[in-house]
């Protein structure tokens, strides 16, 4: 008989799935990631399915592996890209720059110029001061402004970083337009890990008010990028991929009526959050005082060793151990001699009492902003290597 | 005549100061750091001389730049180090393991052996566990136990992941004891960037609380490791270097009367912040709406690039543009497609109205956990550069 902690894992993956990663992962040194490009193709296949009017734009940013972009490449996907460094990556690959926009609102002139001159011909920006920057960079090309968004219902934090106000969208794209850009459209982003489907809506009709308000000037828009946001299985259920598919084109419809521009979706964590599986190992468990106290488990990866997204504990991975038997609360911490260092404290984690040090401890869904974020040196630790799952 | 914001400036760091990083960073691309020795040398002297009975064992995880190391070395520093990475920089300038304490309480048993059979020989712990494991794997070694601090008044928050109430700590030097370690005593740590003196005291009366029921079982301690904490210049005036060393050595008398023990002090933040300027590109100012509201500056640095002290808005760096003229409150931002990438909003910067995309941008004081901390790949963007000034 299986425990109901073992149960909830099983329903989140299958022991058979975990297995394989478990065996390739044996005598590897702890930390690691581990991918299963299998899982990439499918998420990519369910998005395909779920949204079959949209062209996917992998968000390289989430998780630039060689062989990610490959497979991705390979199926047909585009690609956003945040900088010039994630530019040259893509077409060092061989991709074609007609697949590729460059969807960082921050850009330097000669960013703008670089992009330009290695044939990339869709921005987004989000001002005015940009806009002349690409004008003058990357003449007649295709540009978005981004809008603001909400954020609410998403778990990792939103800020007014990126974007502008929909009035300001449409005087960005009438300067685009004087410019001799050519302004395409909107793009929003909901927020990362988004469960309110509903969200997709507000913004789709912020959307619609500057696609009126730039066909009053004269300016036809076609197309929106609808961002990214879509969940991982962290650890509570998420709706299936093609519910949000079915809610988002009702909302398209219920929008723009019989007008319904092209759109574009930018997947990032979607795309490689559950194709990765974090290995680590338990370095030390303690108590704090004489008879007790809530125990302290520190594994050897933690905050600056790729798991920033633990901040604020606004990402909760599921925490797989094989010790079964009696579960104890545990504040989980990393590695560094930093206190700010540890990754879940308000909320901590049921885990066996059985667990000893040198254990292995699995973090499931860690394939997206987890290895990219390490840190170079903190405490000299070498930064997380990632494994492609070989079959 | 000189504006408001400049003299404050200048109280901070002399034109000519100023002016030497300047000339050194031209023509450089940013972001990148700049480390003056002179001024790490100076603050090693500041504190030999304001805590003279104390030895010096320098957190290498603040700034591990070699040069650092090697010039604190001839000036015959100890050094505290993180990792069996941090021990073999070290001890690959040359330096006696002697000279080396392994500070961090999270340890495997193979980094316990790896730091013993390399000659180090002085380890700080705080559980029982982590006694065993240095007693099994680095027998007859000296141990600290560190206990756990309340932290106000720092600025960089303080958890409780490192240490133990006082009562575990007896506990902990006992086991040590029994198992053959040689137990010299507490060490503690009041939490870095601490402005509040008086919370040495407290920890100082915890410690000598350890010393007294050691003694009852017949275990005499003899020294205290008084930790860091000692503030840099940020954006307001910190006490001298001078005053926290006539006030701790005030407690001590207060506390241990005429059985004063040996002190070590292990300033990280303290030694190197001060010595390091970072100079940023503003990449973009742009704002959100129509009409106005406060200004976005996004510069080429962030919290991924190496501000990560930004964090909550904790470590406010002084900014520096070399406009004159009114002054705006502007958001300042990293240049990464993260949200989360904002450093300053709640309380935003005062800096002139003038500044232009383009621009250079200084922050003071950072030469202190900012370039290790530099994520390894987040959006493509290569690390942080640091250059040591030359002469």
């Amino acid at each position: 008989m299986i425990s109901e902690y073992e149960f909830e894992m099983e329903n989140y993956m299958s022991f058979e799935e975990f297995d394989k990663f478990k065996k390739f992962g044996m005598g590897k040194q702890t930390p690691f990631i581990m991918i299963d490009l299998d899982i990439v193709a499918r998420k990519y296949d369910d998005l395909r399915n779920a949204l079959p009017q949209s062209d996917v734009y992998y968000a390289v940013k989430a998780n630039p592996e060689v062989e990610v972009l490959k497979l991705l490449a390979e199926k047909g996907s585009y690609f956003d890209v945040a900088t010039i460094y994630e530019i040259d990556l893509v077409l060092g690959l061989g991709i074609d720059p007609s697949r590729i926009s460059l969807g960082n609102t921050i850009k330097k002139a000669s960013d703008i110029a670089y992009a330009y001159s290695k044939g990339v011909r869709l921005f987004v920006t989000d001002c005015e001061s940009d806009a002349r920057k690409i004008a003058e960079n990357a003449p007649g090309s295709q540009v978005f402004c981004r809008i603001l968004s909400e954020g609410i219902g998403a778990s990792w934090p939103l800020s007014r970083k990126f974007g502008c106000y929909p009035d300001m969208a449409l005087e960005v794209l009438t300067l685009a337009h004087q410019l001799g850009l050519k302004p395409r459209g909107v793009s929003f982003h909901v927020g990362s890990q988004q469960y309110y489907i509903s969200q997709w809506r507000e913004a789709l009709w912020d959307t619609k008010s500057v696609f009126d308000g730039a066909y009053e000037r004269g300016i036809k828009l076609d197309l929106v990028n609808i961002g990214g946001g879509f969940p991982v299985r962290y650890n509570h259920p998420i709706p299936e991929t093609v519910a949000y598919g079915a809610e988002i084109m009702e909302y398209m419809a219920e929008v723009f009526g019989n007008d319904i521009p092209q759109t574009i979706v930018e997947p990032g964590r979607y795309m490689t959050g559950d194709s990765g599986i974090l290995a680590a190992e338990v370095v030390q468990i303690s108590q704090k005082e004489v008879g007790g106290g809530r125990s302290w488990m520190y594994l050897d990866v933690g905050k600056f060793g790729g798991m920033i997204e633990t901040l604020d504990e606004c990402i909760r991975y599921p925490i797989y151990s094989e010790r079964t038997g009696k579960m104890l609360p545990y504040t989980i911490a990393g590695p560094t001699c930093d206190s700010v260092d540890v990754m879940y404290e308000k909320v901590p984690y049921m885990l066996p009492e059985a667990i000893e040090e040198g254990d292995r401890i699995y973090f499931f869904s860690a394939g997206s902003y987890t290895s990219t974020y390490c840190s170079v040196y903190f405490n000299g630790f070498p930064p997380l290597r990632t494994y492609i799952l070989q079959k």
